[in-house]
């Protein structure tokens, strides 16, 4: 007999069926018994009452089942299935489990939960979240290859930093040291310049900093976009403005239930403000008389501004736009209208940093000569100069944080929730 | 003026027009030139006669250009361009290209051409392949969602290894010593207990091998697959000869053009052939007088099987079932009904394994001993072990070698051929 999923009963009519899953609830009366039976796609409430089977049963063991399946007003969906047969599939090793996952709240730390992902990620509202996540990276994918993009892999073991090498990982690569990349900075570009014109990844980005706070992650995933021949950088704020819009109406689309079970509503993306840093940090300082550290804002200045545009513009969404040359990567473009600032943005999503981004040095003098005046030199960076000797076209890019962004979109409070198997400074298992 | 892709001029009537890309030849006939433009969708013909366009023309630079599409007979495709103004758009600064890349065959080394791979793949023959190998994941992708399989991304800075730690690349993990994953063999395990049951990874994986042959990469793509609720390997191997299918089915639909300018007809799938290992190296024996080495096949013993496999079932595809407990890793479920074998299985392609895979061991106390029996210690292994005390269904999967599938379809030679950017015991960079 074929498995019927959970979520198909609803909708059927009373018949034999055949279930598997794991047993999420038992609830003993005597001589029968409530069961919950869950699987992936949701819960069901089983009658039993076969003694033998009632001894038989476990919290969380994995069990085949076939019975009846019945209408119930009653019942969580107004269906029930009276169990015939269990066959255990799975069977437990387990005096207690290390915390219970069938109530309203999980009563854990964080860090148990993370401890054993295993278990937490059985309860349905953990599990969604990574529903989520994974629609997020298949809107950025469909919304890039409907504009031409193409989707590459490069490498993550690399010989040289986008930064000159701090903060980085150190991999024994044979005989030689290697590093991991922190970003495919280098390699998208290349990929512009070797005629696929407008590239994205979806891949691990590995930054050795030593932060261990709820916005910060050792490795995570990177949505990475890179784009030729364009005119400016609010090319590059078009199109992210463009994928936000895409994206929500994607996830309106494709997780109307996962956003229903943790109570999110994402509501509408308007036209999302474009302020420049110094605007920006005069903004926080006449409004909430704060004042930033040189040439950025801090954490609690991205708070502070969400919150105004959030009154003002209506608004989750800010870009800060034009930060000064010494605050950003050697190939970043200079703004040749305004000394000492390069066309560059970050994007800011409900008070957290999600996305840097900006227009990118593509002469080849002119990156030699910025990397001098950074005090870098050229010759570490050869393979990157180097492909810029062949007629590289204008071009930027930027890259959003696909767990910060996942964080942001259900209202979570840190990114270790929407990363299946963080790595942070203390955390290297499961 | 918007811009017009070079595969859009054919369709079009005559009409002024801008386009954008490199300059991938030019013809000077004293007073006037033929150049031909490149963009990622094609080439087409300029007509210039402006000498101080002339004059400025270098091969590979990139360029704006506008002027008059003229329907020609003469011209290849049938059009061209009359040009009338020229941007420079990115500059040159070389005195010759490391080798030429609009002659009909690249007249250099493939280690030349993965120096330079930002001049190689501006030829079209070297970019399309990437093209068909983006369709291969996007196949994969389609494939297992529609069949309620969930994309995964789990860590690649790993504390121990799936095999005990032989030939892992070790990072410097702040005070730790940690590993590069081999393979998300336990997270995509793990992922199947913790309720996702059908799971898929798109993402790197790392072998620390010390071999530098055509069909080894150190850093690679895998298409990993793992599904709970399973009932034995032969619906693992249906799930593999589905995908085949699939994919043929989607790369005839979606690289047409492609497969033409690289000369590759897919042909059909048909069954793909299931012998065990044993009848295998009789086949070897018999056939072709090829001895094995002990419970496999050896390198040479992959092509004339697949050379005999072709003549008698017309097939491109073999499953090889059946490996010994000796040859397979300690989690590979053992045969209940022969002794000594696994219930595991190899995917050969054209000659080449491209996949291995097989049912798990999803019993906590048959892994803890069999973890003993293999002379490993359940210590060394405990998350791994400790998630299946909750339940674990019966479950197995597979994994593909993206280079390697993608080598094979276009019958190339070397898998460096479909790595954009490849990693081997010399090669670090670019």
């Amino acid at each position: 007999m074929k498995r019927t999923l959970i979520s198909e009963l609803f909708q059927m009519e009373e018949k034999q069926v055949l279930l598997k899953g794991w047993i999420h609830k038992i609830k003993e009366f005597g001589n029968f018994a409530f069961v919950v039976l869950r699987d992936k796609t949701g819960l069901v409430q089983l009658v039993v009452d076969d003694v033998n089977i009632i001894n038989q049963l476990k919290l969380e063991m994995s069990v085949e089942i076939s019975g009846q399946l019945k209408k119930n007003e009653k019942a969580p969906g107004g269906v029930e299935v009276h169990v015939e047969k269990m066959r255990i599939l799975g069977n437990i090793y387990y005096d207690l489990l290390p915390f219970s996952i069938n109530q309203i709240k999980v009563q854990t730390t964080l860090e148990n939960e993370l401890d054993y992902r295993y278990i937490s990620l059985r309860r349905p509202d953990r599990r969604v979240v990574f529903k989520v996540q994974q629609e997020v990276t298949e809107a950025f994918r469909r919304y890039l290859i409907e504009k031409g993009f193409s989707e590459i892999h490069t490498p993550k073991i690399i010989a040289s930093g986008t930064e000159g090498g701090s903060e980085m990982f150190t991999v024994k690569y044979f005989e030689n040291r290697a590093f991991l990349a922190q970003s495919p900075q280098f390699y998208k570009q290349m990929m512009v310049g070797s005629g696929f014109e407008a590239v994205f990844e979806i891949g691990h980005a590995y930054r050795a900093e030593p932060h261990n706070t709820w916005r910060h992650l050792n490795e995570y995933v990177s949505l990475d976009v890179e784009m030729g021949f364009i005119e400016d950088e609010n090319d590059l704020m078009d199109l992210e403005e463009g994928f936000i819009n895409f994206l929500y109406d994607h996830l309106k689309e494709t997780c109307r239930e996962e956003l229903k079970l943790l109570n999110i509503e994402l509501g509408t993306i308007n036209k999302i403000p474009r302020i420049t840093l110094q605007d920006v940090q005069k903004i926080l300082e006449d409004v909430f008389g704060k004042s930033s550290p040189s040439g950025n804002i801090d954490a609690e200045g991205e708070v502070l501004l969400s919150k105004y545009i959030k009154e003002k513009y209506d608004s989750d969404f800010v870009f800060i736009t034009k930060y000064p040359v010494s605050k950003r990567p050697m190939y970043t473009m200079p703004d040749s209208k305004e000394e000492g600032m390069t066309r560059s943005f970050d994007l800011i999503y409900k008070g957290l940093e999600i996305t840097s981004g900006g227009l990118r040095i593509h002469d080849y003098e002119m990156l030699k000569g910025n990397i001098i005046k950074f005090g870098l030199k050229p010759e570490d960076f050869s393979f990157y100069l180097d492909s810029l000797k062949y007629g590289m076209p204008p071009h930027g890019g930027f890259a959003i944080g696909l767990e910060r962004i996942t964080m942001k979109l259900l209202d979570l409070d840190n990114t270790r929730q929407s990363t299946l198997l963080p790595r942070d400074m203390n955390r290297i298992e499961p």
